[in-house]
């Protein structure tokens, strides 16, 4: 199997956001794909949460592509410069106040390796501190709870907690605890 | 905690593959941002298929836009006013040559709901045939293999399982059969 190979690229879009591109892609067998959207978004990190009694912490925000409210993990962008870790922490802390004494990364995912060029750092932070207030900026609105492992279980069936991204980080934090690592 | 306000819409792209938007928003507090963007694709459908043996059966290809061989889970784009579990059969079929006889949604998660519309549904398929060859298009080259549950644990720690949305799919199946349904 044999990667594809980049003929040409007209982009579409490119700013501080996001750059979408329409490249024109040669496979293998010589057939010509045109137009392949490409989208390039900085990486990402999800912070998975849990305190002494098992606890998960959830943020809950409005998510406004598809119109809904819903609980997910701290989350965002990894600043130039910044490692997957500190972005990890910073968010946590601005998001919910908390920091943690633990981090372990449970893994580095891609947000989907089709359409993006962009990777997952997934973390589990342990031993929290509730340390301040929320440090959010006035276009975030973001309520933070602790949910136990059953009630994220049934946050997911109902619909609640639905980003899939972050369906995929839970699972990964909750295998490695389960792994006999925590 | 309200939705933001839609003030105004330019469409950066519109085709058959995806629309992006650049909206000018009106957050609950008053502040406009804009651009925000927002990506429209179709839904999509994932299949976690489980042979009698437990084993899962995963596909093997190459993603362009992150240039990576992934494993995955057989997945695909639902037709207009094709069911999801139309989309999901169909696509086991094609990209395996399998079919099953059961069927279950294991859930139906947002791709991203910050900057996507669609949706994600989620099935996991058991009593599998392989019945046919695949019936791929001229710009698909799949590779299909079993591999036990502990095999794509290990896939995912190697990088080799890297979709994080099919990790999503992969675990809200694991969880309903860990829940006595299997």
């Amino acid at each position: 199997m044999k990667p594809w190979i980049r003929k040409s690229r007209k982009t579409v879009l490119q700013d501080r956001w996001l750059s979408l591109h329409a490249d024109e892609c040669e496979l293998p067998n010589g057939r010509i794909v045109s137009p392949y959207y490409v989208i390039e978004e900085r990486d990402w990190v999800h912070v998975a949460a849990v305190n002494a009694e098992g606890q998960i912490l959830l943020t809950r925000q409005y998510r406004y592509a598809a119109g809904v409210m819903t609980s997910e993990l701290p989350c965002g962008i990894i600043e130039p410069g910044e490692s997957p870790l500190d972005a990890a922490r910073r968010e946590l802390k601005e998001e919910t106040g908390h920091v943690a004494r633990d981090w372990t990364q449970v893994g580095v995912l891609f947000n989907n390796p089709a359409r993006y060029t962009n990777r997952l750092y997934c973390f589990l932070a342990r031993n929290l501190t509730h340390q301040s207030p929320q440090a959010l900026d006035d276009t975030e609105q973001i309520i933070w709870e602790f949910a136990s492992p059953d009630e994220v279980m049934r946050k997911i069936a109902s619909g609640d907690f639905c980003q899939a991204l972050h369906v995929a980080t839970w699972s990964l934090a909750l295998q490695w605890m389960a792994a006999g690592n925590g």
